[in-house]
């Protein structure tokens, strides 16, 4: 017994790399600042009535069970509209260098506005939203609290989200423990992953601590990507053809939680994604060994998922807009 | 100030009703015995994969952030398909005598299976619900534990929900504590608004610890409830004439946060609702201030809500069947 902890220790010692010299980093744990501002977001992210309907928030398609996602191809919107791509998760998305596949909103606060004025989403406007928010006491309240005023607007509505999703951080993966010098926190298999995903060149996208987000790059990079999806990536913020199939590359983390892949949710599973990546992005064809180990490594991705204690809404009273799940307009 | 106290002290007092003579009891926390089901149960409660679409868990309609409810005259299923009745709250429901508003299903197991199922609610079947419970081997695990064997079945999956559900209680309302003695938990005119509550007859229906549930009753006793919902009531169970618009009474308790009102969820206010039940169940016409105080001792019914922390649900794999959102099927 003795000998082999001795023996794991020289191993441990053997490998020899420095963490900060990785190019994946350790993800660390969110600091709450304001924690009255983060409880006021939660509520709002769990709050169905910044839709039409009444029946669809945030966590509706960033599904805090389900590692920030839908798991559905692409979303289910206000009247079961099919939503246009794939829902991305909200986890350690303030590590991302913009929000959306396309990058057109700045921040996550930016964001935040998007789905609920969304027709083909929430279906709501800003200016209901923000009066079915300030039409409850206990809402107004906490703005007081948070803002020092009652009053409520569609800035503070999102300023807090934003601040919500800030904590939505997964420290403590196995390949953080790794990366911090455990070194019987992931298999061999996964190490070997590992060292295929930086000498593929997967890394030169997927790096930093959400193992992507710091850049965009054309999907069909060597070998063009075929999908019905019509979008268009960053073409559509910046005009120029060139960004035609230029996305956000996606987080890896958790990516064992955030199926189906890609920004059409065309492919269900992790090693099909990672064949099609090596493929399309570098004319690579791994083997049947090499994938396996790659989808080992991507599933030391998993962090600790928040826990997060439902938030108790306050009920709507007679000055609340009444919420419109069947009407056509 | 001592003369004050005393006063209060001698008017607590001079009451002197006892709280079992009284027709509501009080509600008492839930006892959980088996703490691994609840556990199991929570997830499924919380699991959307029990939907066709992936999209709807019983958390959908019957929301905890909300009362237990959906807080819409009724509720949206599967392709957003107008359900035909108002959502229960879950909240309470064991203690219903029937579950369902015309007690169609005998108790909270029996219902857990009939939403599932349904092509307008969550538009699966049993035997999917099965298949992708099964297909995780963290759910089988977790199967294991609680019932002595991996195999999954629907009685299994329907027995846990239940048994999440049943923790569902909410306890130490105001008017528990005043009913505990505490004279000082409501305010005079909630006090009032629960003599007329009993002095109006309210409580021959509306009484036991869920202030209802206990009893079948028609709607529109003494005048017709006029609704475009063509729900029949208990006939639909019975085939009776004599049962149509013959519904479940339904509990009170946190009646501030389960609007819509009625079965077919067609009054929003609380006091249009004690008004109309005064006139068609009881012939009566209330006063502006009879109507008012009766809401005030309503609103006193409401408890602490359950505390829920959020399940993480374990990921599907390619062994799960595919959820099928916008198929026409």
């Amino acid at each position: 017994m003795k000998t082999s902890i001795l023996m794991l220790t020289i191993s441990a010692l053997s490998v020899g790399f420095s963490a900060a010299a990785e190019p994946i980093q350790i993800i660390q744990p969110a600091k709450i600042t304001e924690p009255e501002k983060v409880e006021l977001g939660k509520m709002l992210y769990f709050e169905p009535r910044l839709s039409k309907s009444g029946f669809i928030s945030c966590n509706s398609c960033h599904n805090l069970s389900m590692g920030g996602v839908d798991a559905i191809p692409t979303s289910i919107g206000d009247r079961w509209q099919q939503g246009p791509i794939n829902a991305p998760t909200v986890l350690n998305a303030d590590f991302m260098l913009a929000q959306f596949w396309d990058g057109r909103a700045k921040d996550l606060q930016e964001q935040a506005g998007g789905p609920i004025a969304n027709p083909k989403e929430m279906g709501f406007t800003h200016e209901l939203a923000v009066k079915t928010v300030a039409s409850m006491p206990a809402y107004r309240q906490k703005f007081a609290k948070v803002y020092g005023s009652e009053a409520v607007d569609i800035d503070k509505i999102t300023d807090a989200i934003a601040a919500f999703e800030k904590t939505l951080v997964t420290p403590n993966s196995p390949f953080d423990k790794y990366l911090n010098g455990d070194e019987q926190a992931i298999s061999a298999d996964a190490k070997t992953g590992y060292e295929l995903f930086k000498s593929h060149g997967c890394v030169a996208c997927h790096n930093g601590p959400a193992v992507g987000g710091t850049s965009y790059m054309k999907m069909g990079l060597v070998k063009p990507f075929h999908t019905d999806n019509p979008a268009e990536g960053r073409k559509a913020v910046t005009g120029k053809e060139s960004d035609k199939m230029v996305f956000k590359v996606p987080t890896l983390r958790n990516i064992e939680l955030t199926y189906p892949y890609f920004h059409d949710g065309s492919v269900w599973s992790l090693a099909e994604a990672v064949n099609t990546m090596s493929e399309l992005q570098m004319g690579q064809k791994l083997t049947e060994q090499e994938t396996a180990q790659m989808v080992e490594f991507l599933k030391t991705l998993t962090g600790e998922q928040p826990q997060i204690v439902l938030p108790i809404l306050p009920p709507s009273n007679e000055t609340t807009p009444l919420p419109q799940p069947f009407s056509k307009g």
